[in-house]
This record gives C-alpha cells, structure tokens and sequence, in this order.
C-alpha cells in the first residue's frame, strides 16, 4: 500500500511507467508506445524456442502464453506493426494480446487520426482476431476470448476489446482521464457508483486480499509443481538441466572463452563483419542461448553460421522452432524491440544485425534495451563512409555518437580479428548491459600491438613510442591508417606519435585513473581520428580529426581519400596539433576536476 | 550518358541512392526502406493542402497526382506503415501508390519473414487495392489499374504489380540481380533476349532518344500552359498569386518577425513549451505556409494555435482541406517523413510536435529531413529529467547529443521567452536546414541578460562579470539555475562566475573566433551544466556537469535535486573546476589546432 502511495514519487518502485530494473514482477520495461506489443511477440518467440529445446515427453517446462495488453497508442506505432506481422508470419500460437479498444488517445476522439480497421490489419497479419463488444461489463466473454485464443494453437490471437476509458468517471470516455487524476467529486461518486465507501482512499477490501492471497498460494503450489518437475527433469535429463540452470542464471558455460579466434599480424587483412561472422562460427555451438538473425541483410551482416537452422514454424518447411537463426524481415524497430523481450525471457542471448546507420531506426527500443539492462547485441556493420557506394543515405555520420552518449550501452568498434574477438567477449558477457558492434563492410589488417586483453581494456596502446611528440587516439578502421600515418610522420618529418586503439569508450571509462593515464599520458597532445562526427572525441583528445559532414557516393578509397583520412590527412592534423602545443604544459583529458554522477 | 557512367563514382550525380540536392528531378531523398512511400503520403497532402488554399474556379493551379513505387522491403518498414494508416485515414485520392510485388528481398525469397497479405493491409486502411498479375508483360494492365485509381477521388490507391526481380536475367527471381551487377554472360545473353546489340554498352536506341525528347516537348509545353495559367491568375487573384509566389521562393512575408513575442526579466516564468505556443499564436495568422501538428500530444505539446482548423478530408465533418493543424496520430516516424515530402512539394512549413524523447523513433527520416535540407520544425518538448513524474522511460538523456551530432541540423534549447523567440526565428528562416526545438515542461524565468538578437548568435553572455573565476555554459531550463549558483558562489565563496547561455551549438559555430572567444574567453576554465549526457559539451567547457545515466520518475524539482542541479549542486562543481585550474594558464576550448572539413 505504501508503493501505492508513493506512485510517481522519488526512489518509489511505482514509477511513471513501469520498469523491470526497479518494481519486481514486472517482465519487460515499456511505457513508449508500441514497445509492448513487441516485446510480447519476442517473449512468445521465446516460449516456443524454449519449448522446442527443453520440452520432452511428460515434461512441459515450457508451456506458458503471453499475455499483452495494447492500445489506440501502440495500434498506431510503426514498432508494433512490424512486430504484429512478425507474429503472424511465425504463427506464435502462443500469443494473446487484448486490444483495448477505448476509441480515446491523448488528442481525443481517434476518429481524428486512426479510423483504420485495426481487426482487418491483424488478419491480414495472419492473427486470429475475435471483438468483445462491451468491454466495460462482459468480463464472461473476455474470459470466453481467451479461452477460444489458446484454442487457435497456429495463430497469434488478438482479442478487441470494446470499453470506455475511465468507466464511470464523470469525465469518462475523454481523453481527461488519460494521465490526470480524478477530481475529488468525481472519485467520490465512482466509488459510491461501484459500490465503495467514498470517504475511505488507500483501502482495499478484505475480499480482495482474500482473493489475491488464494491466487497467489495457487500460483506457489504451481511453482512448487514446476520445481518438482524441474528435479525430476534434472534425473532423466541431466545435460538439459543443467544447460537450462546455467542459461536462467546468465552464466556462459565453463571456458566457451577458449573458441574466440586469436590474430597475429601476419594473419591476412579481414573486414571486421567477417571477423564477428569467424566468431560466431566459433561460439555457436559453445553457447547454446546465443541466437543470431537479420534485418533482411544476412548476406551483408554476416550473421548466419553455416549451418545454422532457421526459428520458423516447422509447417513452413525452411525450419524449426529450435532453429536459432531469426529472419526479422525489414523491421529494424521491431527486431530490436523483440530482442528484448526474448532476453527478459532468460533462455535466449539474442544478437541481431543491421547496418549501423539503420540502428538508428530502432532507436526507440535500443533505448530500452539499455534501461531494461538486457543482454542484447546488435551486430552494426558497414559502419562508416568506408561503406562506399551506397552513399550518405546509409553511411553514419552521428549513430556512434548517439548511442555513446545512451548510459548503460557499450559501443565497440574494434580495429581487427584480436579486438573482434574482444568486443564479443565484452557483450556476451555483460549480463545487464546490450552493447553495439560497429563493424567494416572493408578488409582491416591485423595490427601488431593488439591482443584480446588488452582490448578488453577498452582503449590501450597499440604502438608505443619514446619521447613521442603526440598521441593518436583511434576507432576501427582508422587504427591502421593512423599507424600507417605514425610511419609517415616520422620518415617525413621527424614527428613521433604513439597510437592507441579506443574500441569502446564505455568500457575504457571504468578503468583506473592510473591506466588511463598510462594510455593518454599528460605531457603531450593527443589528437583523435575517426570518420564520424567528432562529438564527444575531445573526452579523450585535445584536437579532433572527423567528419561532421555527410559522406559522400563512391568506391571507399576514393571517398577516404576525399575527406583525407590518409596517412597524409592525418599527418597534417597531427603536426597542426603537435605545432599548436608546442611550449604549452599539456594535460591529459583525463584528467578532470570532479566526478560525474553514476 | 556520362551521368550513367559515372553510377556511383564519387562526385557525380549518380548516387548509390537518389539524393533530392545533388541530382537536379530527384523531388525528395529515400533509399533507406519506407521513406519514400512516406514522404509521397506527404506530397499528396501538401496537393490538397495547396488545391485547397490555392485554386480557384478555372486554375487548378495544383492538381497534381503523387506517384511512388514501393518494394517489399518498404512494405515491412514500420514508417511505411504508420503513413499508409495515415493516408488512409487522410483519404488522399491524389496519391498512387505501386507495390513492386517481386516477392525477393536481401534475404532471398520473402516467405522466410513477410508472409502478410499487404492488399488486405492497404484496404484496412482504406486504400483502394488493385492487382496486376503480370507486371512483367501487362504493361496495358498498369496503365489501365493507374486509369481506375485516378478514378477513386476518396481513398489513396495502391496498385499490387507482380513481377519477377532481374525479368530476363539468369538471375531473375532471385536476391543476386538485388545490387550486383551482371555478369558479362548474362548481360550478354539479356540484351539479345530483348532485340538489343549484345556487343555495345552504354548505348540508347535513337527511338528511345525520340520518345523521351517528344515526351520531354509535351512535358516545356504543359509547363508553358501552367505558367500561363498562373499568369493569368496573377490578373484575377492578385493577392493569392503573390502569396504563392513568395512561398515558392522560401521567403517569408516581410517583417513577419515583428510579430515575434519580446520578453523582460519582470515578465512571469513560463514553460518553454507555453513560450512556443505563444509564438505560433502570434505566427499562424503570418506566415500562411506554417503549418503544425502533434504525434498525439496536442495538448502537450501546446502545438495549436486556437482558431487553427485541423487538416481532415472534409467529408469527415471534423476540419478542411485548406486545415494547417495536422493530427498525425501516435506516428513519430511517419510524421517526420510525410513533413519531408510536405516541405519539399514547397507550398508548406512544416512544424510538429512530439516529446524530445519520441523524435528518437523518428530518427530515419529527421536524418534526411537533414540530408535532403528541407526545412522542418520538430517541436520537441519535455526536454530533460524535468517532466518529472513520467520517469526515465520519457526522460532523455542521450537526444540532444545524437542530434547535435547530425550535420546540417540546428537543434535549439531555449532558456526564456526571447530565446524561443529567437529559435523560431532560426528555424523559420532557416530555407535548407531543419530544426529540433528542445523545450521544457516546466516554469522558465525571464532571464536579465537574454534578447532575441543575442540568442540568435546560438550563444551569448547572459551575465558579465568583471575578474570572473569561471565561465558557466548552460542551456535552457539550466541557465536559470546557473544564474543563481553565480549569486550563491559570490555569496557564499567569493567567486565570480559569468554565465553563458547557449541555445544552439551549431548556431553558435558560425560566428567568428573573436566573438565565440568573447563569449568563452581564454584565462579561467568553463563549466557546462546540462541536465543530461555530457558528451560533446568539452568542445565549449573545460569541465562538465550533466546526467550520463538514465533520470528518475518523481516531481521535477526532487529531481532535479536528486541529481544536484541546483545552485549548491552547481557550485560544488564550480569551486571543483576553479581549484583544479588554478595556477594552470588557461586556454578556452574555442582555440584549436586545425579546421574541420565542411
């Protein structure tokens, strides 16, 4: 009752909107339109995958339907319509979702903006749609609506539910009711009307306990039922068991770390998305929970193992329940927002790629991802102008810097085959944190100074030098320049500069004071290369090399050369940098005055 | 023909995908998925709008169809969607719409993800659906489903054009003819196919040459009527002539910005959203091609002026053609593309409105609002952990980074009445640039030091002081606060702080060094304080105060409080960066090394 009390109040687990990081029970963190209804397709997704890996004759581990509620709102998000067909394409029988259809949104009568045929679309879908017509007092035929759902075993269901908003509120059936507390008056004769004492607030009837307190020790006895199953699983079935018990507590199995790839510089130059496809070669069969999929550019992402099977439903013929490879289709915001709800699940570690530019199309759930504190990789390839031919509609420009700045997200962007093999080890293993792999459509040499531990760090030294004249702090694809740039500095001008990699900020950031500043020293000037917006560079640089401009159409290296990030382009920058500094006393960026909140 | 040969070569008119300001015909700029049939709903609404405002009996001065091709990889887009729903809703009989129904997306055939039946989708939505079976031969079949769509004057038509992906190539049917050449063979053996020389590339058949030049007489011709027409027009309907005129040429009315509303320090405090509403009530009436709309939060939004006449199909009893308040529903993504076509057809201004948070699901199309330079207002308010109660999931944190990140976009957070003022004026004015409007939910004062003229250098000293200790650089609701933490570390500390207020960093970067170092001087450190990601404030401050996790649900000034933005929460950083900086010689981040590339 106190929670109650505290609705929307300080450090309350009755938030706003609800949230799973803070307010036990609470399954997936929603409140933005559409992200529900998607993440309720990714738990049913989930359900069944589980279902088909861990289910056996007489043990039904899995067998549970997902329950959604939805509204006008959600009905008319983009999210929701690509996760809806989703639904219907994989026939997720075990979806039921309730649209409450109270025909009022924020701005009022829908009528000004939504008069499609909701129920229409969902078949068109492939659901199975039934419509409650009174919704405000015909709870026999809700219960009726969804006992017929779970009988369409080969369908999503959604049940349209007729009602009133603020049923019984004076103002009821407006949009007055949305977001605003009821008027004293009005919430005295609501429960006067519905049979309450209106001079009472906070109170539960004894009734309600009582019914709670039944419902909950019958859902005790089923868990204590599940459990018993559960031992007796773990006697006939003991591999299975033990894989589910270890996947429920996050836990990767024992030494999956071994199989990730290790580079040596004599190792031929790889694009970066072929590098994660090496890895996933390599993890796929150490790590059962991992699933992989696309956003229709599987051929592009490299995401597919070879022999992987397709998540299809089995009378389709291309694959199986059990299959761990996801075809979203061309539903970004959908894909990203499913993976959520299948992490919350606990069963699956979901990873899904795109190009890095159209993450960006998913924003709205990736936020989420990150408040919600799921294990979730998106596999961002083609990741910079170095994508070259399609041009400036699909080469990000802003997308690193955006999702730098979104807390509890790692973004990596490794520079080859060692900081690849990393910046797995990093997001397969952040049991709260989803983290964004930036990666290469173009080949990326192996570098010399790079090793899986160090690029766990986050950023380190990959070419150290004495008494150099400035360092050189790089992502990616430019970390090879910038040591061909090193070269060139020295032969042709008698510059030295140190090189360090930076993959991932976040990760660098909770190192030590003392390593960090063993990294980006104090003494001399660091300057940053990256060909993206250089917004948020100067944390760990004085000067910035970037691009806060579009890119442009064209083969890579010519576009590269264009905006001269060459070994010449950045030479220039460096002597501008190390020039400008030249008797000035240089303080490492990080160094700072106070710490920031956390 | 060297335009062709130039085909994604760098430099040339022919982008990996069509871009509307390098290549002179392309009208708006698409190529990532469901943008284009977006921006189309878009030019079709901007047709009705201009019709309606425009003709007059015997000038049918607009009167145009909308044409666009979709594939099914648009057709899965949740943007596509969320305008399809609207057109439908809209009843944009102008608008034609041909679904290239070859059943191949990247991922191979789509029956591995997109098994819906689109044609029931568009009539639950309210489109007029037709089918051509035979898309690859029934050439009169199109022309004659184009015929019967023209006809249906009350729904938007959407003609399903089976075809075969690559038709004639030994590839057809497949993903491989999707973005990779021909193989030589194959070119060889299609040209042959189709009656052409197998030997000659690059060669146009002088009859093709002959159609497209009597084509392109009929089209100088129809032009020559128009213009007549209008000429004609400008005899009758002088006043109208001119007005459509000026529009055309993206000049505002002159001296529309004396209507702009001026502030002083004894005015009230009032929330920038309030200070938006205030200027659109005193613009609407203007500025006749503003027009505005909301994502579902009029209210919130405060985007309506009150005698504004929403934008309906008139049949609906519920606004006009001629309306200019658009109620786009719960559709972030739609909202944002169909405002890139309604801006490019160039009769219109579009602004709407959303939470700051919710301009993240539209992030693809207020992308190429930027690359496309199309000016559009995105009123974007509850800006930061001050909407309080409705918690993190609302809150944003990352937003403005993500756009300050993105070129050609001017994103405004205004701290009083003259600076929304003047970020109306920016963003009005603005003929190839959008804009982001960050305003707040809650109470602004009036500052002392701001005026419009001022605000519109994107930064300016909004509190002087002589042998100041610090420089604090805010922005918005924060420049209040940092206004009184200057009196409390007088006070209190004996130091002397000036405040800076800097509504629009990009604004700010095109004034000359000598200004900009005026405003953050080189000799004492700068602090920026920002209630929300700190990434990108060390291009103006040395030091940095600002939220990098996720906010809390509650009332906004326990907040606020919670995360020390106050005048005490300021000072500590404030003390912190002077004591960190004594005795070091300062120099002001305005100073650097080199130029970026523009």
């Amino acid at each position: 009752m106190d929670d109650m009390k505290a609705f929307r109040k300080l450090g309350s687990i009755t938030p706003g909107h609800p949230e799973s990081h803070d307010t036990p029970g609470v399954e997936v963190t929603t409140g933005p339109l559409g992200q529900g209804i998607a993440n309720a397709v990714g738990l049913a997704v989930a359900q069944a995958h589980s279902a088909a890996v861990f289910n056996r004759p007489g043990y039904n581990l899995f067998d549970n339907y997902t329950y959604c509620i939805f509204g006008d709102g959600c009905a008319m998000e983009g999210v929701a319509s690509e996760a809806a067909s989703a639904a219907g394409h994989l026939k997720l029988g075990n979806l039921i979702c309730l649209y409450d259809d109270n025909h009022v949104s924020i701005d009022g009568d829908i009528k000004c903006a939504f008069t499609e045929d909701v129920c229409a679309r969902f078949e068109s879908y492939g659901w199975h749609v039934q419509h409650v017509k009174d919704g405000n007092h015909d709870l026999e035929g809700i219960e009726a609506a969804i006992r017929k759902a779970k009988e369409v075993t080969d369908k999503p269901s959604m049940i349209k539910i007729t009602t009133t908003i603020g049923f019984g509120s004076l103002l009821q059936g407006t949009g007055g009711v949305h977001g605003n507390p009821l008027k004293a008056d009005d919430t005295k004769q609501l429960k006067q009307a519905f049979g309450f004492n209106p001079e009472e607030t906070f109170v539960v009837p004894q009734e309600v306990y009582d019914l709670y307190h039944r419902r909950s020790a019958e859902g005790a006895a089923k868990e204590q039922e599940w459990n018993d199953l559960f031992a007796k699983y773990a006697q006939e079935y003991p591999k299975e068991h033990a894989d589910l018990k270890r996947r429920l507590s996050g836990e990767l199995p024992e030494g999956w770390e071994k199989c990730l790839p290790v580079y040596s510089p004599s190792d031929p130059a790889i694009a970066s998305r072929k590098l994660s496809e090496a890895v996933i070669e390599k993890i796929y069969d150490v790590i059962p929970e991992f699933v992989c999929g696309s956003a229709d550019l599987t051929g592009s992402n490299n995401t597919r193992w070879k022999k992987a099977v397709d998540f299809q439903p089995p009378c389709l013929g291309i694959g199986e329940w059990s299959g761990r490879y996801f075809r979203y289709g061309v539903r970004e915001h959908g894909m990203a927002a499913m993976m959520n709800g299948m992490a919350a699940y606990g069963t699956m570690l979901p990873a899904a790629g795109t190009f890095l530019n159209f993450v960006s199309y998913a924003a709205g759930a990736v936020r989420l991802s990150a408040l919600s504190g799921v294990r979730v990789i998106y596999i961002a390839t083609h990741d910079s102008i170095g994508l070259g031919e399609d041009g400036p509609t699909h080469q990000p420009i802003e997308t690193l810097a955006h999702f730098r700045a979104l807390p509890n997200l790692m973004v990596w962007r490794p520079a080859d085959g060692n900081e690849t093999s990393a910046a797995y080890y990093s997001a397969l293993t952040a049991k709260s944190t989803p983290s964004i792999l930036a990666l290469t459509r173009q080949n990326l040499p192996q570098l010399e100074g790079s090793t899986i531990q160090k690029a766990l760090k986050g950023g380190y030294v990959a070419v150290e030098a004495e008494n150099a004249n400035i360092t050189i702090v790089s992502t990616g694809s430019e970390v090879g320049i910038c040591i061909d740039a090193a070269k060139f500095l020295k032969e042709k001008h008698n510059i030295v500069a140190r090189i360090v990699s930076m993959p991932c900020f976040e990760v660098f950031d909770t190192q030590d004071k003392e390593y960090r500043l063993s990294v980006i020293p104090d003494g001399i000037p660091s300057l940053s290369v990256e060909v993206m917006s250089t917004l948020g560079w100067e944390r760990y640089s004085h000067e910035q090399f970037g691009l806060n401009r579009f890119g442009a159409s064209g083969p890579y290296k010519d576009v590269y050369a264009k905006f001269e990030f060459t070994p010449e382009g950045i030479s220039k920058r460096a002597i501008a940098t190390v020039d400008f500094y030249k008797g000035v006393t240089v303080r490492s960026p990080i160094n700072r005055a106070f710490q920031q909140l956390i």
